[in-house]
């Protein structure tokens, strides 16, 4: 059974829905995967847990999807040497510029990779997991060319009406 | 020798000189405290160990100063059930818009009590701190409504040129 | 009879929708509350009296919710020595950016303790009452301590479509 | 001697720079008017007797400056039925916007004329409290005439390096 | 027949409905007033003349109501010295932040008293109207005071579900 | 048969419903247009050939909308030197402020005449297009003249309710 | 003798040393301008009379520098036909975001060509100008191809310390 | 000789003492790297060859750093698979807001690593890049850890006045 290299987390079951789109481009890229609720606040613990095992588990990249005070992607950095990705996940008053001031300025030693704000932020936080991977597995390099390649030749070249 | 009661704590030593006015209030009105370094991603043991004994290190009011991804004031927050008031120190690019952010937009179950940016901030949460002690500490109190009722009487009626 | 020991005031009608979240934690909590309409505006003698009837009535915190140009956490805090949680209700046209401003900026000498904008701003502010209180009252801290227990262990480790 | 039409109000020692433009441009149009310090947080029962007399003194305009949390523009306009221009002063972190937002943001009911931020807003405070005085004083309605049209006539046609 | 001494004017039909609160306010206190069309931009010249003869018309106080690059307010104010009353149309991209910018930061020389974005600004900038007005008028100064005494009166003291 | 004088294109088809505003403007004012979708991430060498062949192929504006990281219309003022007209479209996190920043913000050497954010900035980016042609085509200049008349006596004088 | 093909308008004196580099790349390229201070509030008729005569005078292109409530360049699209490019002049307070709103939210029918905030935008509003120029004149088309050539060749591959 | 595996690339000269951060702590932990400058609008062509050769010349990831309309990461990012890391240079008018977004809001398909605003995001992308190649770089992840318990064991427990 294929090894699973790339953690999906996030603070809170309402941040799901953004975050699938991460789960869904890693299924059509075959890269295996896990996904797992871990919130900064509300589960400390788990977040420890969580960030302490990575290297040893075989993770090489987490994604970490959160809003507002979203310190999540944060404190997964601080724990653990693997890549963080984070994605800003859209709020109601703010907008998600609170989540993303919260996960992007982070202090010198510990960055968080930052996505934009929402579902594009999780799908591309998907495909830069594939990004960094592919520099090891030719055969993921090349499904992801074949995936860049077919959405680029997807675009019309004149607009139309619906 | 005084119980210390309040902890000011803060991300890095290039808060202190935004922290140091809640210190210096806290002075003012006879409030013991003591003044600690803990990063948030820096030393994230440091911080868990402080949130967990807090309560039973007596500690009944907990600042916490940080600029930036300020996940300190939230991150001790998780960890303990004593009030934790946040500073958001101001930073270059965004001002301290980011500090307040991170600082301010807590999910439901672990409120952090806001300050105003930068050093009127600090020197509020000082003041917050001595408001909360004296609700039972009647010694505190009456030296806290000498302290504002000094404020009121330093104000002059006419503005003057210098 | 249990003393009221939490003050919830807020600027209009309009608000308690958002203030309720409040009431309904304290509720949880067992914590003896009021909530009343205090405008800073249209009833400014009303304000000026809930202050300086605030410490003599034995209130221990002042939730105090506004939205727009929202002076009444603010000046409710120089009218008393007790406590005062600001909730910023969300806005129309500025998103409760307005409400937080004003809410957040007090000068040297006024601290209000500032919540995230909008219902988890006044659930946290029932919330960090609820600490304030618990400093001194074992039985509260427990059930504090049993609520945060709760909250922790209602997070399920995997996210599920619906 | 002149009766005294417009009172300029300020929250701090500290606004009486900015604020100055309004007194030297009611200076140069001869308008008599008082500068008085009167903060919303330290002197709220100052705040109070200048609202609640305003009327009866004769005060015709009343200008307020404050900067941060600027409550006393608003507050004003809910004790006096006397038109209350607001002039947000600059601050440091978040450059005025506060001061703005506190003051422009007024509910229905209690209109504050809010001028730009910091200085060329107290210039123009003083130019439009003497634009109310006009409407019932011709000999200042001329004046003010002469002084729009030598500020346009001092325009020159073409930039000059210097 | 009582003579129009307000001017209601705005950028566009699409305006009204904000700018109607307003007359409506008008219309409660009594006040004549005339509306009109005036864009900036689609009808410069209309814009000229309004304020050209603003004055030998009797109007005592023009209200100016406009949304996006709102010119009309600040031009208006410097075609004639009668009170320009300016009100921040809400806009769909930036929420109003533009016509409050647009409105609010008038070069030294030509202040319009701006009010808060939307309908409260409109119906504000009526009251405004009527305050700057009743300094002369004693029979409207008492309707005023009325008004306000009965917004004052009309707050319940304790909020209620619905 | 007319040649195309003015190229219009966009990132992405979803833009084209912004767009559309300045075809039809080009339409009504009889300037013959192309409409494409070039997507500068998606179809990256497509904007490198649609900018060098501009000058030859006779086009005389490129009129480029996008959303977000908005680098359409700025990559194609680096490859060709004629006119560049920016469109921001509305985004769903950021109101479209991202796409203006973007557009906007070019470094000396690359102009993009940037309009306002969606469609009345569409239209607009139709109207300077047929306003930089106008300049030496007589008959669409009088054409231009008679649109712009026929918006201004569009207009009427007093609102109506509806 | 060269007949002037551009004019440089701003709102004030002050703006020269922003506006200056726009004058310097049209000299640069051999462009005749003339540059004019214009002020919208102060010398309305002196724009009045700018725009109704533009198009007579033979001015191909206009360049509007304004800062605040910078009304000076959309008033101008008002008034004639002759494309306007607008550059946002830096401010105090609000760093020109105020200048830049005002001009870029302009209404459908009167767009302005909006430039980048300060310095860079003037630069590019000239080379603008200069490429709507270029579109009917050889010559020039070919100067600031080699202009556009020599910036990018003076562009060194590696970076150096100083 | 080693391999270069890390390319830092910045739109101008003026963005390395940013960009050299970066540099630094590559130097630190041993990872060979090279610098260059590519403008995305200057050296368009520049910027096509960089990404198309990126996989060939082995390098594993691109560190981009640009400011304002910083188009120079996103298209890297859609020019080469080769993980691409942002990072907004801080800007004088918007502080480097504008170099955020457009670097942020990238379309889905295309990722850019986005980190803090200004140097601390240098360093922090030199980091992240280190982390991407520790995952397959035994001694490189030791050195990486090695730095990141010495910055731990680098913070005192006190503050210090200085």
């Amino acid at each position: 059974m294929a090894e699973t290299k790339v953690g999906i987390i996030m603070g809170s079951q309402s941040d799901w829905p953004t975050m699938k789109e991460a789960a869904d481009v890693l299924d059509e890229l075959g890269v295996p995967y896990e996904a797992r609720i871990v919130s900064a606040h509300r589960t400390p613990d788990r977040l420890w847990d969580y960030g302490k095992t990575a290297v040893d588990r075989g993770l090489q990249v987490i994604i970490a999807g959160a809003g507002g005070a979203a310190h999540l992607p944060g404190m997964m950095a601080s724990k653990t040497r693997v890549p963080v990705i984070g994605v800003p996940v859209q709020t109601k008053a703010l907008s998600g510029v609170d989540s993303l001031y919260s996960i992007l300025q982070m202090p010198r030693g510990y960055p968080v990779a930052t996505m934009a704000i929402g579902g594009a932020g999780a799908k591309n936080a998907g495909l830069l997991a594939a990004q960094m991977l592919a520099m090891h597995d030719t055969a993921l390099a090349e499904r992801l060319d074949a995936w860049r390649a077919a959405l680029s030749a997807s675009i019309p070249e004149v607009p139309t009406d619906d």
